[in-house]
């Protein structure tokens, strides 16, 4: 087993609801009602100020947009997690670390995250800095809020929990893992609209198919990714 | 307006209840509501054979895990796709090109698009080709299907569609906007456990508060994201 007990997700958001929205169905959902995995989404309006519960405000210095206040979302931080609460403290951002799949496995093998889901314009910095969030990004392109960016990084995870996929989610051959994007598939029937299965793989030869795969998977990540081959 | 008409998603997936979950809600779901986009997700699995529905099988070759047969995935296509369809046709697959905030962009600007998500091990390789599906990539990772990329590559696009986010959506000053991460954000209270708000942001001087905001976001790229910084 990865880690010590269950991998547990506590999503601070503007939008409880959205959760867990994908992620109760699938491979994933069938983990959450195992028991496998647990999922807590939070409403940082509990702690918005005043009778309207306000959770923003107009940003310093001018412009458009809102701001989130440092304090309510330091409140919301602080009734989620106890002191001594071991889990990562992470915010959805497009300003933060590019997430990689060897981040989500270290991730995956721990006691699970926080993730803290932005909207408006923005997050009042000094929270950032006040409660130790580590920015993470899942691309580089902008959304709504991270409640999107937090359910990728959640099911990036949980497909390698334990039980969760099988065989197929150990597999060394995935793309990313061993620095190359994965090669391609086929599958029956043999002749698809005139385009057959590549004869290498139809061959029984294991050592054969081995190799081949794995110069299709070369070839494919110099085509594309050059930015990831590693030298 | 940008493009012509509205932009109109097709998604093909195994899990069709999955949408338009999150995108249902918020400011992406109010402009749903309106008409202002539209969405229809399709099961792949009207399409699968026999009286299972059958729609992958093993890899050719051997190993682990099931692929997308390239026959089922051509006819759902095909039944969701007029001849003349101009949308662009995405496949969601870690092996795609990354998407970036350009080509959301670009994509918003456009028709829609159609949006395969793939199961399992992968898609036979061969409908990749026949049907001429791009493949997008919405980071390094590995998810236990294409759904929730697809739920990320629509909620980008939708927000930058005319009257979704108002003035907001439109910023220069976003992440990615102008080759920068986005400066750090500040709102009252002035002062939050000890950390003030900069002094430069309460000056009420404009030209000032716009070298501050354009410092600090050159800063935080040459920081964080120096692969980003235009030369």
């Amino acid at each position: 087993m990865l880690g010590s007990g269950m991998f547990r997700a506590t999503v601070l958001t503007l939008f409880p609801e959205m959760f867990p929205g994908p992620l109760g169905l699938s491979l994933a959902g069938t983990a959450l009602a195992e028991g496998v995995w647990s999922l807590e989404a939070r409403d940082i309006r509990d702690h918005g100020l005043g009778r309207h519960r306000a959770v923003d405000d107009a940003p310093a210095g001018g412009g458009v947009g809102m701001v989130l206040r440092a304090d309510v979302l330091a409140a919301a931080i602080d009734a989620a997690l106890a002191p001594d609460d071991p889990r990562p403290r992470l915010m959805m951002s497009p300003r933060g670390a590019p997430l990689t799949q060897a981040r989500v496995r270290a991730l995956a093998a721990g006691p699970g995250a926080l993730i803290v889901c932005g909207r408006f314009e923005g997050v009042d910095e000094r929270v950032i800095a006040a409660r130790g969030l580590e920015e993470v990004s899942i691309g580089d392109y902008v959304l709504s809020g991270g409640e999107v960016a937090a359910l990728v990084l959640i099911d990036a995870c949980v497909r390698l929990l334990p039980g969760v996929m099988g065989k197929e989610a150990s597999g060394a051959e995935e793309s990313f893992e061993n620095g190359l994007l994965e090669y391609p598939h086929y599958t029956r029937p043999r002749d698809f609209e005139g385009r057959p299965i590549p004869e290498a793989l139809l061959s029984g030869d294991h050592a054969r198919i081995a190799r081949w795969r794995r110069e299709e998977a070369e070839k494919i990540t110099r085509e594309r990714r050059a930015d990831i081959l590693s030298s």
